[in-house]
């Protein structure tokens, strides 16, 4: 079943070895049918040099298995929580990225310096507080999704505009339409924050860009008056 | 039309993934025929491993599409005015690229440390001022380009003896005599800049190299005594 | 004899080049055979480009070569020190990888600043002592596994909790149940490693990461309590 | 003439690429017969990817060509110094990597903060001074051999011990028995100038390793007393 979903789902997460963000099997992407209410995902732990379309695991949302003979990510609350809360969400990435983590390891939300990064977040990339103790030793990954989702709802954040966000000591998460826009937004915010880091260390000073270029930068993408790229593949 | 022109340029925008200057479709180049007044330049936001010569997209200097399939890079009016002020400009070419971009955002140019970056430019690299609000909500585009020769009127620049410049919370543009050195100066640009970064984390009281070796190297490429090379490829 | 053994000690230094962990030869790995006590080690100086299994060299734990036609790598004494002190260990990696190096050049441990290390580490990775002069120019490579012996058991650390370390003004040394996992912890405190520098750069106040982040991660992969990844693998 | 010299220094040259040392064609490597006093060198600005053993330049020590149908590398001069000093010096080369020149730049030698260093280099990495601007403007290229010669006689540094230098505002030269051993240097060169960096981003206060660890792994591998690699490679 969701034959074509599986693929798409198995092409985004082979995109994370080719685009350099994940050593081993440190990252996972998963991607949702909004009819069915189901989402597939990759599964718990396997080499990517020795996974296959079949391997990707189908689960409903309330972490059911639907179908595959593995595990899912140890990840999968987490996703499930964003599918829950975000109907507009449609595939989800996570990943140990290098610069990302960097910036999520200080606890550091990453300021928007420049039109790479207001090309596709309206704003800084957050970074969700540290979870508690009981949190941690809970239901860990769950919690990991609700104190995003947290994060979001406290700053009034749209997740379509803002499509990522770091968890403190641990990493960043980034979503979009379907599986693979977001890895690519799992691509660009791992260069964004590799220049953000570049930025700082030249200029101690350094200000967030004016809102007006962000604006700008955004909408040349995005919503009724975006001009960037050709008609059909907006 | 145009069709050696048009492979030339092809050829530059393939260079831009091959040297690591991009990440998916963040950069354009141009090149400029001066007898028809007609220039080539990529289509916007399409892929680099789909594009074909036959994408390009050829302008008249009004920005009337002449031939192409395709709208033209969202970034053409800069190209446009660059084109127009300077007819000794015979190719242009803007990335995102991650060092140049870094001191972009940092809001500064990148000063002449060594004879890597006084091989290919005579002086600084100048980071033009930001643009007013009333800048970027009207023409963008095309104000990007008048704040570029705004910079190098300003401070008497010959834009051949530096084919470059950086855009305050954006990125570099370079240009040179044709489609692919404009290229190769973006490459240069990208190399310096990174050393630049690294130098001044080495010696927070670096200067500036002295005037002398700036004019020593330059020359040593560039105009009546130059030495470099054979004198075929001069 | 012990073919298998060294099929897989020579598969695993083959990781090294492609995992980016060195440059010429400047590593090497081994793997050793309980039953017989004897160990399999990459022979001193050959190149990786023509190295074969052939090459590898066996030995007993007293030092004595057992099998093979190449002296076997300069650093074999601190191998065979880890091997009789610690049973449980099954292989070692030494490389001079560039970011462990470079904290070990700085003479410092490395700090858990998040998840990403304590899946693999049990707390911090510690930096050995510097050896004394008279360590130095007596029995050196066997003085170096016996202060990396002295450092684990004076902090009362489990050496499969905190599978590698650093040496002062060295490099890294990692190890595991198998040649092969030395190998993976070795990539994995290079990632580590440099991380954690930029994790600095970025806040000059960050702490570490939680003891309860700490102990839920690396729980989540190891004992009785792990849940990540297939039962068929753990 | 000198087939087998000429091969050695084109596939010397060809390392630079491959080793990821050089951009374009920023750099060039010699070699020199002692016993006809003629040597090999790289031509001036040729493509690496067009380039033919054939390319090769002839040249006596006054700066006679021999043999070739191109200039030789611009940087000649420099070379012919070196050997008439130093006739331990078989091979030299001249690149513009990346970390070695951001030293260079900020007119910094390189300090030995551990063993990879000093497997190779018996001490420090020493800076030459600026040259004049009577020394520029004059025979520029054999006034940097001079200066090169002039830092190693002042400091009474054995050249075969500190197989390099770095030039001010410029970038690094290294030498070795043979074309083939001098590139090996400028490799050793530029991952030991990432690794001082970064030691020192990591530990403001850092010192030099102690001069036991230096003489300790410097003849390790060289001289009377080396024990590393196989007999017959040394």
């Amino acid at each position: 079943m969701l034959e074509e979903l599986k693929r798409q789902v198995f092409e985004a997460n082979m995109e994370l070895p080719k685009r350099g963000l994940i050593t081993y099997t440190w990252g996972n992407v998963s991607g949702i049918d909004r009819e069915t209410g189901y989402f597939v995902i990759k599964p718990s732990g396997v080499d990517y040099e020795k996974m296959t379309v079949e391997d990707m695991v189908v689960l409903d949302l309330n972490g059911n298995k639907i179908e595959g003979r593995y595990k899912p990510s140890s990840d999968t609350p987490t996703h499930m929580e964003l599918y829950k809360k975000y109907p507009e969400v449609g595939g989800i990435v996570h990943t140990h990225s290098s610069w990302a983590t960097s910036f999520a390891q200080a606890g550091r939300g990453i300021p928007l310096y420049g039109t790479t990064h207001a090309d596709y977040f309206l704003g800084s990339i957050p970074c969700a507080r540290s979870l508690t103790s009981e949190e941690i030793n809970g239901e860990y990954e769950k919690n990991t999704g609700l104190v995003i989702i947290e994060t979001f709802e406290k700053e009034k954040r749209n997740p379509m505009h803002t499509p990522g966000v770091l968890c403190t000591n641990h990493g960043p998460f980034t979503w979009g339409k379907d599986a693979m826009e977001a890895v690519h937004n799992a691509v660009v915010l791992e260069e964004v924050a590799k220049m953000a880091f570049r930025t700082e260390m030249l200029n101690k000073d350094v200000k967030e860009a004016p809102d007006v270029i962000r604006d700008k930068h955004f909408n040349r993408k995005h919503g009724e008056g975006a001009y960037y790229g050709q008609d059909e593949t907006r």
